[in-house]
């Protein structure tokens, strides 16, 4: 069967590419396998179905056959397992790709999720800015340490892999801000990232949800 | 040849379990695999020998012949690809048990460790407690859909598997705290973990690191 994943119904990125289904697409893009979507409303997510496929009530799933998973770095990881072309076919090498989907996952990504998360949930407090700066230190230093891995390669370990693929999309959370802009080499390898052709057919694929939906904000 | 991994010569957890070597101490503990351990100080984790290793200096690292990882999550998978025990063979099994990891990674760890950085870096604030209060929330409702997924089985997905020992891992870094006793299904859950001989085994090997250094601290 062709392997079927959930999205926003109406993405709270409007159509930036950000909500986490974009991960999933981009995969599949990469790798040729087409896919379908199936589409969610918010209140959706939270009812006894959604849940049953995935526990915390969020987006991607995805389903193929007897198979439901959750988690678009568990997805990302078994597009690559399963079709040739995101993960190199050396051991070793593969090990090391599929370490920096953790690396994007568990260290770089959770601080910028978290400078988000103090955007919007504490709006009404009078230490956001304090607090955001702290967090804003911490996305900073994860920054610097990766920009010193990344050197002027290409990508993080030889040819792109999946781990470039959680990489790109972790860091372009921070698209339009002066924390990604004041680190050069990783605005370049996010806007190499953005430049592939599969990772330009995700993109218009998940925006034309947002644009049938908002046909008048879908100008750009 | 042996694998070899890095932990702290001085932990801050203080004997506790809670440094992230123990998980890949745990993971070697339950497919029968020795392995060595290389003690760094917090200077040396900053050092270009290990950031070599590491590029985010920190630990634990792993080696083994012609691979160098880091990340616990890309470790413990690693071990669990490379012996039986920690990966059911049924391959849609297998993909959802690794779903587990990532869940554990991605989804319940990051307000966790949010609340422990708010803990020791936000202490002169005199906004600390509203902001610990939010991120308790956050962890709240991801126990509590957490809790619900795993109602009364005793493991997330049948036997016990690597998603477990990594959710296991995750959840007992708020042992002591009233978030997990208010979740009494996970507690349990953690107490089922914790039982294993072997986690008790990678317990005390991690626990002597400490107790040789601080002789006095270690005992209880």
């Amino acid at each position: 069967m062709t392997p079927i994943i959930t999205a926003f119904e109406d993405s709270p990125d409007e159509g930036q590419g950000q909500a986490r289904d974009m991960r999933v697409r981009w995969a599949f893009e990469e790798v040729g396998q087409p896919y379908d979507v199936r589409l969610v409303s918010f209140a959706a997510m939270k009812e006894p179905a959604h849940l049953a496929l995935h526990p915390f009530g969020q987006i991607p799933t995805y389903e193929e056959d007897d198979l439901a998973l959750f988690e678009s770095g568990a997805i990302v990881l078994r597009i690559a397992d399963t079709h040739p072309g995101l993960l190199p076919t050396n051991d070793a090498a593969r090990a090391r790709a599929i370490g920096w989907i953790f690396a994007a996952l568990n260290t770089v990504e959770p601080p910028i999720v978290e400078h988000e998360a103090a955007e919007y949930l504490e709006a009404d407090q009078p230490w956001q800015a304090e607090h955001m700066a702290l967090v804003e230190k911490r996305i900073r230093t994860r920054l610097g340490e990766l920009s010193l891995r990344l050197g002027d390669a290409d990508w993080l370990d030889g040819d792109f892999s999946a781990g470039d693929l959680m990489m790109v999309m972790v860091l372009r959370r921070l698209n339009g801000s002066a924390i990604l802009a004041d680190h050069p080499t990783l605005a370049a390898y996010v806007r190499r990232g953005e430049a592939r052709p599969a990772f330009r057919r995700a993109f218009d694929a998940q925006r034309a949800v947002f644009t049938r939906r908002h046909p008048d904000a879908g100008r750009d």
